[in-house]
């Protein structure tokens, strides 16, 4: 079995990390740091995992997590950046789930995180981990920079239609709506369960940190600059995210040519899932797993074209994705303990 | 005390209309009916009234609801087409709940309701009763047709805009989203609990009826055909309806013009909240009462306006706003047991 | 108008107290304090009352809360000890909600709230607010302890049948169930949203700090010392309280002895729904009323006697009864606000 | 590898089963029931399964049945007693999930289910898969009976207890929470979203199916007949069940008895987790698996022994402790599947 260090163990992407590790056939979780919780058991942390994961968690040593075959860094935005240096520093491979490493344009940074990036050079070598795109990059990569929740759900059906050229590129409308667990496990006034529960609202409208990331991911499929609006939801209930986006087609874009689109790209995809009519996503249909489910609607009034998809925020939109960025850096089959 | 008939008592309009009109200084429920709960309590199928309302449910009979002062249909669409000629024939005013009377058009109805219409005189005659446009005529009309949830949340904060000239009147989107009382009490497999907790999903994509009653009202504020797009979503909680909608500005327009505008128009309006930077509405903020909360953002980068509104679906989204509308037809103070 | 002063109006008891005196016909909310958000309004803290309550929050100044009518401490337990003694000082009646002065033998206070009590006077002068039991008492009171959430839901339903020796007061069981809400307001890792829905746990097994308050209430109806186990949980829900309540009748009582003690204690008492067959509470059916629902079962088999109760953690469990004490205690009618 | 027939597959059970044979290493699931959806896909029906089970459902076919390794009723109480005797006629091996070959007198049928049984002679060979108590009688079974969600949460803890003596048989209380998936997937008022959500009850008091179900078990592990009090409560998450019981110690037993117990008893039992102090179960930390946690607690005040338990109600509750005695039965290792 090859060796995985989690280097900031308890949060909740590097809690799904452990789940999924557990049940992977080649990997296992070896080697699990935290902060806060040094010297207790990650069972203790998360007692869902008694007799399933009693790791000791530890302060981050570099030269542990540089004994384990690959690196998780699953930090908050900021940290990572401080830490994932030294974990290349130790010669194996780093999939990061922040998004210190996301963004080519060091000069967004400080813009959109509220900070300026130290690192430009490891930005530049960064391979962006969306398998469905960049295969053969995250093959050879030392570092991959994990995408962000809703970025996944945005991509995953947007980037093929730009790519094609079957839409605009302006104008571009995203609406997201996002499960809790995606503000972290950190608790605070607004995800207290009496104020979060029986309530649903919008929140960083025209400023969420995912838009940049977003529209890099499009504006390379479209080959110029895409700008658009993003405005992220936040739904009562643990996981899921859904997105919803409005686009305009091309002139004389049919349905069909969507539809031949979509089953080219990703007919032989083992994680997206194009949905026929009359069906629709749902986040349910995707909870724990690391499908993309999408489906699309062409509105014959208004000549918008609609498309929907879902994923599991914890999943497909952080560590089940890392783990799959991980199968491809380790030479393992791909749906390797994600099936 | 005045006596007020609600036929079709049962559903979850009726029920709410019950609980606001119980505490209603001036009117009393004093007639329920329901087909098929006839005979029965009003108590024993909601025990939350048990000791606070013990109406004996019956079926409807005319005479009996033309002796109160004014009618409430809540029934569902199709079933109140059937009805309210009969109530009105009584001589009383009727405030009808349905989509039924709402839609000028009658041709509209076989598309978006799946029936032909049959009363295209009461279509003319009936007030469509959004009371912050539409007082004068509501104090005045025989028949008034209640707005639907969705387009109360959608109208309230986009026909001042259209009005004043400040927005296109093109490539309006708006993307709705709504707690499951909305879908009525009777039980269907998308609404049982364990489908529908820990889900979230859009519905009726391009094909829901409250779109023409959106357009109605959004054309005739900006006195030209409003073709727009309307995406309606499921949220796992009991009540609300959060819309969040997209607009682009006029050229020229700013943000104070548009605050400007939401002031002079609402200031004096009780049950509109506007809310000032950095508040967004929040359904749980109105929840259990007759307000619509509105904000809005401009966003620089697109030239995009983005307002979000807030209302509890049950209340100013029906009983309530039905309530606001019987207050004006009565000529009782328009706030009268809804504070 | 009579003035209420809230001392601690952040919380959720206080934000409870607010709503229920927004609606009363004689009382309003007058002077209302928090250490946490001194200088901002109340309706900043709680966007619902935005419109309906506009107070400025201030640290408390013991003079002003004297020159109201009627003074409501919510404090944290602990916090109220030092308070009150200050309130009483201005000469206005006081309604604490705190546990603090709910206990007249203060040796219970170290072993289950964990500090020494310096006010042992002030416990044997209080007046334990549970209308329904010390109506003469609590109209004469300077201070009333307004009982806890749950031994409200216990004691409802169990003095009577103490008093009236219909059973046994050996091997009582008490299973309770509470929403989050009775957790307070303050954010934490067991009710984080993520953590809290979807989960269901007891807690506090054989420590709450409720069983002695209860064991009181039932000693004093019982006239002999009860000792009983309590167990609280935790439901993924805001409000309501559920209690089931195993006891043992006393040989020869039948089910009519029971409903014949029931109707003729309760069946004047507003607040008091006895359930018929097949009826049992359920936490939704009082959910934002000062109602106390409950039912009985006898078991033929085991001949043990089950009864079920439901009340709103906050109304009946907390600020609705502190509203019916303070009606009492001010002469108003006791439902005054609470219909 | 082997094939699996799960003969009614569409219910909350059968899709559990489906979900966990999926991931089965040497067990597939292969031929799919419905009466009510015969001739669509499983996918369509859940469709979380897409491109995982596409298998489509048919009518039963007992020929059919019998050509798989092992077959699965999953189906409604009384249902299952007409299907499973032409089941067993296939010479293949039946883990039966409904209540219909559980209880071994017949004469029980009639009062808790309120059906004549039509085949003693099944009852009596018919073995009770709780496979902690009875490994080696289910691997010779041709028919197993699966313990109901309730029974399996309530004897697992409680069976060691009995055999040991160290507590009374008398008195025994059981407290019991379940989550809605536990009432089945066919949509009902009270388990409407809107009816269901935020709200919490008590049903069937002292009339739940499981009671006599749960007193078999615990009377053969006491050697005498056990009469006992269950109430079971819904609470508003999906999956879930947690048990509080209350019991008598016997005199002179102590807490590191019942420790040294169940150490004795369940240390090597893969899906029994004893919690050490100060831990309590949690639904949330055995959902999705097929774990039993479970604590105890004694009352030095009243001398009661509180234990409480948890499991998935889909899991150990039905279709992973269905697989569990499926992988004894087919001679596999018994955790397969499962971890």
């Amino acid at each position: 079995m090859l060796k995985a260090a989690i280097v900031g163990a308890t949060g909740y992407t590097g809690w799904e990390l452990v789940s999924i590790l557990l049940c992977h056939p080649k990997v296992r979780p070896f080697y699990l740091t935290s902060d806060s919780f040094a010297g207790r058991s990650f069972a203790e942390i998360y007692p869902q995992f008694r007799g399933r994961c009693e790791l000791i968690l530890e302060k981050l040593d570099e030269e542990k997590a540089g004994a384990c075959d690959i690196i998780f860094a699953a930090l908050p935005h900021g940290t990572s950046l401080e830490v994932v240096p030294g974990l290349l520093a130790t010669g194996k491979k780093v999939v990061d789930l922040s998004g210190d490493f996301r963004l080519k344009d060091a000069a967004l940074y400080p813009l959109w995180y509220g900070y300026e990036h130290k690192h430009p050079a490891l930005l530049a070598e960064s391979v962006y981990g969306l398998p469905e795109q960049n295969r053969a990059a995250v093959s050879k990569a030392r570092l991959v920079a994990n995408p962000g929740c809703y970025p996944t759900s945005v991509q995953l059906p947007l980037i093929p239609l730009l790519q094609a050229g079957l839409v605009e590129t302006e104008d571009i409308i995203i609406d997201a709506k996002s499960g809790v667990s995606g503000a972290g496990r950190t608790p605070k006034q607004p995800y207290h369960f009496p104020e979060c529960a029986e309530n649903f609202k919008a929140y960083k409208v025209t400023g969420h940190q995912h838009t940049p990331e977003i529209e890099q991911g499009l504006s390379e499929a479209a080959g110029r600059q895409v700008t658009l609006l993003f405005t992220p939801h936040l739904v009562p209930m643990i996981r899921g995210i859904l997105s919803t986006m409005y686009l305009r087609l091309k002139p004389g874009v049919k349905v069909e040519d969507i539809t031949a689109l979509y089953r080219k790209v990703y007919a032989d995809e083992p994680f997206i899932r194009l949905l026929p009519e009359p069906y629709l996503p749902e986040t349910k249909d995707v909870s724990g797993t690391n499908f993309c489910d999408l489906a699309f609607r062409v509105d014959g009034r208004t000549g918008r074209l609609i498309v929907v998809s879902a994923i599991d925020n914890l999943v497909k939109g952080a560590a089940g994705q890392a783990v799959q960025n991980m199968n491809i850096m380790l030479d393992l089959p791909e749906t390797a303990g994600l099936m």
